[in-house]
């Protein structure tokens, strides 16, 4: 971990600067998978499994036996863990709705919004070196609240054939019964395109590797909705002396053992106290069973010495982190400071890891300085607000002679007719 | 306007399908023109004034005497109706906020989710064919009531070098004062990149020409976020014999001028009624300053008598209009089967004007069937929605063996170190 002290504002971009993909090649190798599957369909999404997934299934689906014995293999004790992670996301998720709006905003003029649910939704959940039931939690319950008309859950078999049983009893106990393996590109092209098994969607979530997010990224060309663009995961954590260093060493960790593009920075006013952070870093390394992983990214990484807090909040902003961890003795000042992250973790006792799985906030969130513009997933995510307006022929005639002024205005004269007719009309009745 | 009689459903597509863009020749235009704002900042925006709007300007900013001459200009008619729209607008977008949500989701656990203003925003005018003072309504003033940091407002100047008095009069009105003449491509490239004049921003609003559309489609591969992808706008009007005929052809046509590709689509259960109303755009048409457009516009356009609500309403979602113009009897009925419209305009007295304009509703709506998945701009599109949570120790022990057990089933450890650490921490300090 690479210490930096009080770096000049202008070489921030440079030291803080994110990974930079090859998107070029990766679209070379995206693009004939998502042509496939367009043309080819469910053929193209078996052949697919057997050239990455390395298995033959006879179905995409899960069969009822598997999804029993899913059940049957998940521990008591992970099933209470998934439960009250569930009671809570469930919770927080609800609470996050909004009445409908119904406003008079001048007499006999009425404005609505409404929120009405995307009909349908695809989720992608990743194999790979973690079973992410989490994720199921995280972008099933949203959907399922929202209403969601259809929801399909993609995910790449094993090499048995099969799904995660973790990842099958979380799908099946929030009520998500359409569940196809599929993973890769292959999955998101499914779910724009549609096939036989996989339905097309309106909006692609969930996380992925870099093909995943090349596929998504292309799949907005083909008008489906994506809940946003993607990078690797991060975290800063701004600390001061009040803070612990084995425990912002244990943040810091649980960030770079995503993989060896997470980014993990720390900052902090204080050269010593970054010292021990480290220390504390490398004693914890040893004993992490992804500790290859962890060493690649923090080699990335960086502590960063900054002596004055509105120069640290400045720079938190500039990096505009997915995570961010305050644990500095003027907590308020700081949590007030931040305008760019996607969640903020406040105090000692507030890991990340709560709300990567059961705090009740999100954890699909924007990463990449997409902070700066994005909103993580919420309920929101997968409704859409619709307006609404009605005019009584009162209202039209407050109203309407704004409109003409306006319509000839802007020289559009059959904007201004659609009034005119209706007032003369409404003239011509009074008589 | 083509009559098509109860069309199968699987013609629906055919029959209905949008104008489809030659993106690839576009792009060839777009690209070089982001590349030589990236790389000549003023001096290429100033260069493709004298290209593309035709004068050499002296400063890329209206002079104070500019401005002040702009409301010189504007008569008081227009200022009272513009002063209307504006209140209806404020009060209506105004009502779209939402309080911060505070929950403790269980003892010790509390979590936030707070609007946040995006910092940087910027909103584009287009010039050409009509000075739509009324979209720097729409999208200024729920940027002014979000908060947004910084907005800048960029709208190509004439050929006196000139900003439209009633664009430059109603930013300034509304409290926009960093307003850059500069249209076009290279418009929405300066805010993508910035330039000495232009501040880079975080997301770009603004309807535009497709070469427009193409480049915030580019801008957003550098970070970039834009309120929505973008089509011609449309309108559909659903309509049986209680509605009155002349009132259905003046709301056709006034989407019909918009441009060539504009598209009007008219459901109705009546041919009679139809036939009426192709009448009465006929003699509707001939006054029409616009009637080339319109008329163009118009021979792309589609009557579909359908008999049965229910297969109207299920084309209505099928299409997703931008506008949707309901004028049927049971109206109550129609209004709650659309799930896929942009916003939806109740009964005889309601034209789509209303809402182009003054009723409060905000009039950039998604087109091209994005309605499927994309809100309108609302106070929301200008926000953030952050989330924080605070632990306390007596939470981290109500949660955090539930974080561990679903840390350690996704072979995260170090994500379960993370609260395994604060645990014995919390242990130990109690000896």
């Amino acid at each position: 971990m690479k210490i930096l002290d009080n770096p000049a504002k202008d070489t921030w971009k440079k030291h803080l600067a994110r990974p930079v993909f090859k998107t070029k090649e990766i679209n070379k190798i995206v693009k004939p998978i998502l042509r496939k599957v367009k043309r080819n369909g469910d053929k193209a999404l078996l052949k697919f499994a057997l050239e990455y997934d390395h298995v033959e299934l006879d179905s995409l689906f899960p069969s009822e036996q598997e999804i029993q014995a899913a059940s049957a293999a998940i521990s008591a004790e992970l099933k209470d863990a998934i439960n009250v992670a569930k009671t809570n996301i469930e919770r927080f998720h609800m609470a996050q709705a909004t009445p409908e709006l119904v406003d008079e905003v001048m007499p006999g003029v009425v404005c609505r919004r409404k929120s009405v649910p995307i009909q349908k939704v695809g989720l992608y959940i990743p194999g790979g070196t973690a079973p992410l039931f989490s994720t199921v939690l995280m972008l099933g319950i949203p959907a399922v609240l929202a209403g969601c008309k259809e929801i399909v859950l993609c995910t790449p078999p094993n090499k048995e054939g099969k799904i995660h049983p973790a990842i099958l009893y979380t799908a099946n106990l929030i009520g998500i019964n359409k569940i196809v393996k599929v993973g890769g590109a292959q999955a998101i092209a499914a779910m724009t395109f549609g096939t036989d098994s996989v339905p097309k969607v309106d909006k692609i979530f969930g996380p992925g590797n870099q093909f995943v997010t090349a596929a998504k990224q292309t799949a907005t060309k083909y008008g489906v909705a994506i809940d946003m663009p993607a990078g690797p995961s991060e975290v800063l954590v701004y600390a001061d002396d009040t803070a612990i260093p084995a425990f912002v060493a244990a943040d810091l960790l649980s960030q770079a053992e995503h993989g060896v593009d997470s980014q993990v920075i720390l900052v902090t006013d204080s050269e010593k106290f970054a010292q021990r952070v480290i220390k504390e870093i490398d004693a914890q390394l040893e004993d992490l069973p992804r500790k290859d992983l962890a060493k690649k990214a923090l080699s990335n990484s960086r502590a960063v010495i900054i002596d004055e807090m509105e120069t640290a909040l400045e720079l938190i902003n500039f990096y505009a982190p997915e995570h961010l961890i305050i644990s500095v003795e003027k907590e308020d000042e700081a949590v007030a400071g931040i305008y760019n992250a996607g969640s903020v973790f406040v105090g000692n006792f507030t890991p990340e890891s709560a709300g990567d799985y059961a705090s009740g906030t999100n954890h699909t969130l924007p990463t990449y300085g997409y902070a700066r513009n994005y909103s993580g997933v919420s309920l929101d995510s997968f409704l859409k607000k619709m307006t609404y307006q009605k005019i009584s022929p009162e209202g039209l005639k407050n109203l309407g002679p704004t409109i003409e002024v306006m319509a000839e205005n802007e020289l559009l004269q059959a904007h201004k007719n659609a009034v005119t007719i209706r007032l003369k009309h409404l003239k011509n009745q009074k008589k």
